[in-house]
């Protein structure tokens, strides 16, 4: 599982990762398995690791206090998750991050990843790459979710992410977009109605 | 006005700059006054500087469709304003930026900014940190526009930020929470009216 996120660091920093480095990578990192339904962080609890999805899929939402569930995120293999607040600052997460399917993981803490910022030059470069890229995809998921219709924010997740839509049940995707099931499912229809533009 | 500038970026890196840092700053950003309405950016330009505020306040937001604005930030005195992922990816922006009150600001390409950070050490500390805030308060925007009410939108924006309630109209306040002014000010009388918790 570790040869995953060899490649990803060495993809995302344009940097090689020497065999001494990899060695370092990997002992820095917790490889950790999840069940479907298993949690990896509990609402008010602190997040102390992010993790490197190596295999499943996993979702990260708050429950407000009627009891609804909001999805902030959904992720998928090679992609990171963590509630990024909690693990910087240390303070209780608002929210659960759960595997939607059975997932393998490699965890790493804060402090694990700032020395090996240091040691590895490749990681430094992804992490600030990781963080400029973070802030772009949260900026335009905000502007999506103020300015845009429900069938737009539905249209542009399908363009950015359409794997997405292969690994969530509707239910999810629906309130990843902030709607219901039922808005989601006349959104499809009527899309499919709809002559094909350019 | 670059005696502000450098006074956020020890601050914020926890770092002394150097007299001849300093000197390096100075010829690397560019002054520059608008006056109340006046763009740093339009809707599909290149936005080829991030700004630092040192007088005055702006406004950041989009247009949709209809001609109806959504100001997705609002900034003041040492902040940054900017649209990111222009700036970053070197796309057409779909934001505009203006100037809500006569305003001096401190512009920076990210071509100079790249090269400051491997000279000033402080600089690269403050855009590391910086990224960092950045994508956790966009995260919080995030959660409190798809899982908060109006009302608790208001409070938040209220605890985190007050001071923009003194610096920015009703109705720019009620776009930012993204709401109407009649809205918003239904919740002012509300919460006037409501005996306080604690």
């Amino acid at each position: 599982m570790f040869e995953n996120l060899k490649k990803y660091i060495e993809d995302y920093s344009s940097t090689a990762v020497s065999e001494e480095e990899y060695t370092l990578i990997q002992q820095s990192f917790k490889p950790k398995k999840l069940r479907k339904r298993q949690y990896l962080l509990q609402e008010g609890d602190v997040c102390k690791y992010m993790a490197f999805i190596t295999q499943g899929s996993m979702r990260q939402y708050s429950v407000d206090e009627s009891g609804n569930e909001h999805i902030v995120r959904l992720c998928i293999e090679n992609w990171w998750v963590g509630d990024y607040e909690s693990y910087v600052m240390l303070t209780p997460s608002k929210y659960n991050i759960d595997a939607v399917e059975d997932s393998e993981l490699l965890l790493v803490t804060n402090e694990i990843i700032q020395d090996l910022k240091m040691k590895v030059p490749a990681i430094a470069k992804t992490i600030a790459k990781m963080d400029e890229r973070n802030f772009i995809a949260s900026q335009r998921r905000l502007h999506a979710s103020i300015s845009l219709s429900a069938e737009e924010r539905y249209l542009e997740l399908q363009k950015s992410y359409p794997e997405l839509f292969q690994r969530f049940p509707q239910t999810m995707i629906a309130s990843y977009l902030g709607i219901t099931p039922e808005t989601l499912s006349r959104i499809r229809k009527q899309l499919l109605s709809k002559p094909k533009s350019a």
